[in-house]
């Protein structure tokens, strides 16, 4: 079950519906992960895949905050897709067409299904990639945390909207609309290292297609 | 004069260039604010203008959040641009090309001139917009809260780099390179109750060109 935090501005805007969320979470893969160190929010910029009911996300056992997020204390992973721009007549009435999503709890490290858990972290970057890299060596494993959070506490809003001007500004002489941003490109390039027989894998094609 | 917060981590991936931390504000218009409420840290997406030296974020009077943050407690604003993916040939050399700051201080309230800071807001979403569009009622103004973070104290982490696989990685099969992003296609679109006599105004006609 899900817990829902209460939000009293522009409720038309939230969403409590988990397959909203899903859906974000299927389309934005970087999240930002605050946590508090001292009396001293940190936000960090973290690969952030789901699987099941929970948030894995993943770093460097060397990793300062990775460790503090580790150690179970209290945290948020938001994550956000700016879908556009709502132009309207005013600046006060212009917004940003996006979707964010905060989610609250806490890490646990992610012991004996590391493998796993690595898998669906690399497969959200690249789908397919996975199963065309070797398996981690004991080393690397060791050298990795996991740490995966419960979705459970949470909130949604999604913003999509024509603008909602006053009468006296739609009779005036200002443009209102959208800019709506489309699929970012992407584009491979072969390492310079890269032996010339190598071919580019599907899955790196299929994304960059 | 700036304070560098230090990191253990990755120290060849550090920048203290002011330069390129604000070129990485030049291109990134969306951060994450990180505050802690209770000891609950909270992280939420808003659009971040930099002035000067300082950063300004906007809200309504009536959010939460913002109230919270005008009141000077410890906030993280970070700022952060994918720029594409490295593809190494194992998984565990993987990573993200991108450009992240850490910014940390703490959000005094924009007073007497409010309309300038809110213009150079407008102005980051759309530059030149904030010329097209009529001022801001005085209603607007005392509804809208515009906060001001100095940029003192942050760190700035840059990647952009070729996987650097080991020899055995590299003289096997796999392919390694890097998926480099594109610019974002912007597209407008008028709204459904505008004049069709208005036309695309030049800020906007610019930012989807």
């Amino acid at each position: 079950m899900s817990t829902q935090r209460t939000s009293t501005r522009m409720p038309e805007k939230m969403s409590t519906s988990r397959t909203e969320l899903d859906d974000l979470l299927a389309a934005q893969s970087v999240g930002h992960v605050g946590l508090v160190d001292g009396d001293t929010p940190v936000v960090l910029p973290t690969l952030v895949a789901r699987r099941g009911d929970d948030l894995l996300i993943h770093g460097s056992t060397g990793s300062h905050w990775m460790r503090r997020l580790a150690d179970g204390r209290p945290a948020c992973v938001t994550v956000t897709e700016i879908g556009g721009i709502v132009v309207a007549r005013s600046a006060f009435e212009s917004s940003m067409i996006y979707r964010s999503a905060m989610i609250f709890g806490a890490f646990t490290v992610v012991g004996s299904d590391k493998q796993e858990a690595l898998d669906v972290l690399t497969d959200r970057v690249i789908p397919g990639r996975a199963d065309e890299v070797r398996p981690s060596t004991a080393k690397e494993l060791a050298a990795t945390l996991v740490l995966a959070m419960p979705i459970r506490t949470w909130t949604l809003r999604i913003s999509d909207d024509w603008p909602d001007d006053p009468p006296s500004d739609v009779a005036g002489p200002s443009w209102a609309g959208q800019i709506r941003f489309g699929r970012t490109p992407a584009t491979a390039l072969p390492a310079p290292d890269l032996d010339a027989r190598i071919v580019l894998p599907t899955s790196v094609h299929d994304l960059v297609d």
